[in-house]
């Protein structure tokens, strides 16, 4: 083994969203420092309260009350800072890249009111800020938007980027309930940020949105410029009048710009969407996203907005952005490197026999129009400890012939194939027996 | 102005998908080299035919028919492979990685049957090689699942990755016709590959799989041992039987990974798949896939997946990738430069006025149960030229009282405020009017 180098990460904050980011760095670490070829290591965290209970395995002599030892660590490379809120972290994000470190972050907030003077600072010292994590952690849409659509300009780019009032309509749809009641549940179930007005007037939106904006026009637009309004007016009378006209209500984020005469528009609103439009189908606490690119057309994606696993998934792939960043690498450089460490890790992976893949199946026969032919055809599937789960029968186009479509319970691709071969073999099937499989 | 470093490129293949990456590339190519600081000169594209027309501007002296002019010139950085086939385009792309160039391809064949040995050759030679666009062009699935979601284990991807197929399909289910008839018209509008079988019987989608089950599991699978089926066998009774049971059918490519057993399975064949599955409503010639990893849970993806201009989005990508590594920068590190010329390009935006974002609109009005409220309304939205286009009226809870509940055609955020403060100062309505937006 070379001597790797060692990248140490220091964590500002470590709630929810931080403590996922230890936990998956903990499990999944190894593949990671292969792919990379370095060691990673988990320095410190900051915390607010040294006593405190903590969900992951972490040495006591990692915890810290003081953000500067994390901050002006000379030996920390990566800060996370998942702290949140915004003057705090203003000026230890600052700290932190004047002194070169690379900082990653979930916090909306901060870039949106100060990303300017971030990325300046990030830039004048030779550090840099990562943010994948700031707007829907399970879609790594920071890179989709900046790396892999870079041909594009975008007209429009339209979505679902608050989960907590995606939740809140979507059970105020499904059960008829008031808005009132669904919030109570869920602020039961811890899904309402402790500032509420963030979820419910449409200001954590607004913020992602705002990012988003930069990303695509390069224009920091002012909250307060926003069309800004959240989901409390929305009855239930709403919701059902949207549907009888055929729509459903989400609170989108859109973002239009016009390339002809210049001009763009940002609002977060509660919006009629029609059921067609597959955006419609963002249901409970996802996330989805249109973007509308003059190149690729566009381009539609749904995933976990926020969540301490999704979250930490966006911070962790800034982290490995940030180790590549620091050894000087482009990505596709090191992810070819990379592949041999990879198929390391793939070791001792086979591929699953045909008894070994579980699914059910849909199988259409085409049988003599003739009494005792379902019962043989039960038979054959009994035989194979295929269990037939809904049958339907219709007439053929050939006289005296019929077919007979049938779906299956789970099942396996050895017992199905021998199925498919035994019935075939009976007199009363008059052709192949056709198979399709089902997704479950 | 500084010195700028020139970037070359030669195509390999210039029909419709070198033809759009030329295209894209003169049309926005001075965005780009702003981003990245170079001068991006399209040097010279190998045709078959020097005399053929072409939809694209190109001067003469930049066709060249000999492959070698563009693969053995040491002026070329980056070769973009786009001619298709295996035999000659992995003996050109070899010669193109041993001269240390960059090679772009969209050639998914060639990449799974010799994937192998040209990431080697790249490795060896400090070259390198890109494929983004071989699989879902308009979808930047390999930069996600490599790199946005690289915290990640995938226990489950699926996905429809024809696009022809795809098509067939949906037209079957939306018609009722034949596999044959819509066949007959997706070959008149060109819509089907030469070699037919490489979209009817799953090849296409296969190589596409093995891609993706490559990347996720470090493993290469080959197509034989892949349970390959196509969609030729569909009869429009199969479709309405699905629908009966709830489903629709598609050709999903299927790659599960159990990380208990360390099995591995890989499947391209028609399913079925509930309505209720968003993946069901991915139709047309749009590709979609599904990600399950242990840290993000799904990710869905949607996007054109072929065609000139989705493929030439993502070969463009890959060629930004491509110069950011010549350039020994991070992906990061470039972007925050960037951004400055980013927002150069911006200038001259503006913040669209009230009055000219257009839209319809929903309105819920608390109004006096009486006769001659409803022309009251009626008169305020015809002052500001909005007109009505559905209405549903409802009893309110409070007597005397009712719900007058509408949507209007098109018109303009100034006008509908206008309305909003109109119809609230009528003395038959009894509460602020509640006013959504509609999303077209």
């Amino acid at each position: 083994m070379s001597q790797k180098r060692t990248i140490r990460i220091g964590l500002l904050g470590f709630g929810t969203v931080g403590q996922g980011v230890w936990k998956h760095i903990q499990n999944n670490g190894e593949a990671l420092e292969r792919r990379l070829g370095v060691h990673i290591e988990l320095t410190r965290a900051v915390v607010a309260n040294m006593a405190k209970k903590r969900a992951v395995r972490i040495a006591k002599s990692k915890l810290t009350t003081d953000h500067l030892a994390v901050v002006e660590d000379p030996e920390i490379d990566v800060v996370c800072e998942l702290m949140g809120g915004t003057q705090h972290a203003l000026e230890l994000t600052l700290r932190a890249l004047e002194r070169g470190k690379i900082v990653v972050t979930a916090n909306k907030a901060l870039i949106c009111e100060h990303g300017d003077e971030l990325f300046k600072a990030a830039r004048k010292h030779g550090g840099n800020y990562f943010y994948e994590a700031s707007v829907a952690g399970g879609i790594p849409i920071i890179k989709v938007l900046r790396e892999g659509l870079v041909a594009n300009r975008f007209s429009e780019i339209y979505g679902i980027l608050n989960g907590t009032s995606n939740y809140i309509l979507t059970r105020m749809e499904r059960e008829g309930l008031s808005f009132a009641t669904i919030l109570k549940d869920a602020r039961e179930l811890g899904y309402v940020e402790a500032d509420e007005s963030l979820d419910l007037d449409g200001w954590d939106a607004a913020h992602k949105a705002v990012i988003l904006a930069y990303l695509a026009h390069g224009r920091w637009i002012r909250t307060q410029s926003i069309q800004l309004e959240g989901i409390r007016g929305i009855t239930t009378e709403d919701i059902e009048s949207a549907r009888e006209f055929g729509f459903k209500i989400k609170l989108l984020a859109i973002i239009k710009r016009d390339f002809t005469t210049n001009k763009i528009s940002l609002g977060v609103h509660p919006t009629l969407i029609a059921l067609a439009n597959m955006m419609s189908r963002v249901d409970d606490v996802f996330n989805g996203i249109s973007l509308n690119g003059d190149v690729a057309g566009e381009t539609f994606l749904v995933g976990r907005g926020a969540g301490q696993d999704a979250t930490a998934s966006a911070v962790i792939s800034d982290i490995v952005d940030a180790i590549i960043s620091i050894q000087g690498k482009a990505h596709h450089a090191v992810s070819t490197a990379a592949i041999q460490a990879h198929r390391e890790i793939s070791k001792g992976v086979t591929l699953a026999k045909p008894s070994e893949i579980i699914g059910s199946f849909y199988l259409r026969l085409e049988v003599k129009d003739e009494p005792g032919v379902l019962s043989q055809v039960a038979q054959v599937c009994a035989k194979q400890n295929v269990s037939i789960a809904r049958m339907i029968q219709k007439a053929s186009a050939k006289g005296n012939a019929a077919s007979l479509i049938f779906t299956t319970h789970t099942t396996n691709e050895k017992a199905i194939s021998d199925t498919v071969r035994s019935l075939h073999r009976l007199d009363s099937v008059l052709s192949r027996p056709f198979l399709l499989r089902i997704f479950a």
